[in-house]
């Protein structure tokens, strides 16, 4: 059975170790956290003592960390102690810059380098039902498909690293304003004495029906900012996609300003709770008070 | 059969007042422009030679105007010349403001107003196949439900007027606000490489999706500017949307960002284009150069 390391085992990456680890493959883990170890080697992982034991030997790398720093450091750290012909694998949400980056030192070690974004959530990561956004060489990405496949239940080749990196961002940086917008339109509405009911019902028969709408005006509305997806989190993700536009040329106004209110809701301290907190920084006292 | 009175048979009035006299309604038309009338005639509608003849001996009196301001205007005139229990129905999108207005002077004068903003798109009118947001009294959207049934497939009541109408501008401040990062976000995938049929399938399969990804994705993709939904008018709805919410203490950074990127459309000449050409504000050379 091939080795697979595994680096870095937080929400995202700890569910994805325990879905490969459960598919009877031999994954070794690794995270300064002992604890988000034990969950995966309760799961049938390998507990490693530090990075460097799990790549030992290892066919597969994988790397799952919260910044671009983190993944940069690690991978310059882990490059020149991979196993002959083994293939580095980062699932982390980072930006096409990083992505660029880790392939240089990876190329000159003789590894291919596949970016892997992860879509959806923990929950369905643990169940193998994500969507897979990749990017690398063509054979080290047919050499993955069957951990691919165990993975998520469809993948989108982009071609490159960077191109994968740059989708998940875009994505989120669409779905993140689509929220931001949508809590100032439910805020205006129940100002104006539309039930919250009511509202959601319509709003499916309109031009303002989204996935975000579907799933998360049901929080907004319960105000329930139990965290889904972190705002921090959320604003980190939006900045990378804002600033690789902003290194490119291309002009973001609303998605910066998506971002400013993310990052207002970790200014108030919001942060750790789900990005529909936005709708907090909007509704001030719009469902108290009766409109002049 | 009871008489209505049609005041403004432009994409949408037209294609309202043509559905109602297709459907065997004694629709009496108005337009300031004779071919727009025309159109309804030869779909069954009787001509009128003014508003106030229109208006003479009807049951029910529709107005669809371009802005608030002619709403107004054409109230004040026809409030007064209204037969006794006729019951006056405004379907343009106007601002809550304005809705609270022409209650006013038609309760004193003893008629129920109604507002029944219209959803979707003329072409969907043409075929009764458009959601109503209806706020008025009771009785009078009882009274109405025969030719409601008619002219929408489905009706939502909001109470009032005023309720009503802002719901129809949310919509479309969201809708609008998702078109402009939506743009934001193609521009971005474009530059990092991505190819349009790839972008599109993936977003499906992430938190960005929406109805108008859906929609207007294609158009965007394939420089489309044909317009269902003109930049002037959406930048006109947003814009009622944004200063009702500032009157009413409501912030709305995001969707004023959404506004000032449909204000730039109109400025740049695209006003009569669909609102997907913001994307040409936002990818100047993206699709030519390499990225850096």
């Amino acid at each position: 059975m091939t080795k697979i390391a595994f680096v870095g085992a937080g929400n995202m990456g700890g569910a994805v170790a325990r879905r490969l680890a459960t598919g009877d493959h031999d994954v070794h883990v690794f995270d300064l956290d002992p604890s988000a170890v034990e969950r995966c080697v309760r799961a049938g992982a390998t507990a490693a003592a530090s990075a460097e034991a799990a790549v030992k030997d290892a066919a597969v790398v994988i790397t799952s960390l919260p910044l671009p720093d983190h993944v940069r450091s690690v991978w310059a750290d882990l490059a020149p102690r991979l196993t002959d012909g083994a293939i580095a694998v980062d699932v982390s949400t980072i930006d096409p810059a990083t992505a660029d980056a880790l392939t240089e030192p990876l190329d000159e070690t003789g590894h291919a380098f596949v970016h892997c974004a992860l879509g959806k959530t923990p929950a369905a990561a643990e169940e193998g039902a994500i969507p897979l956004f990749v990017g690398g060489p063509a054979k080290a990405v047919k050499a993955l498909r069957p951990l691919l496949d165990r993975m998520g239940d469809k993948t989108y080749d982009f071609g490159t690293p960077a191109a994968a990196a740059m989708f998940k961002l875009v994505s989120n940086m669409i779905g993140m304003t689509n929220v931001a917008v949508l809590a100032e339109g439910y805020a205006l509405a129940r100002r104006a004495g539309i039930e919250p009911d009511m509202f959601s019902e319509a709003l499916r028969d309109t031009g303002a029906f989204s996935f975000q709408s579907d799933v998360r005006l049901p929080w907004i509305v319960a105000e329930d900012y139990a965290p889904r997806f972190g705002a921090a989190l959320a604003a980190k993700d939006v900045r990378l996609a804002v600033d690789s536009a902003a290194r490119w040329g291309i002009p973001t106004p609303v998605a910066s300003q998506g971002l400013a209110q993310l990052v207002s809701a970790v200014a108030h301290g919001y942060g750790s709770e789900d990005v529909v907190a936005v709708h907090k920084l909007v509704a001030p006292a719009a469902e108290t008070e009766e409109r002049p």
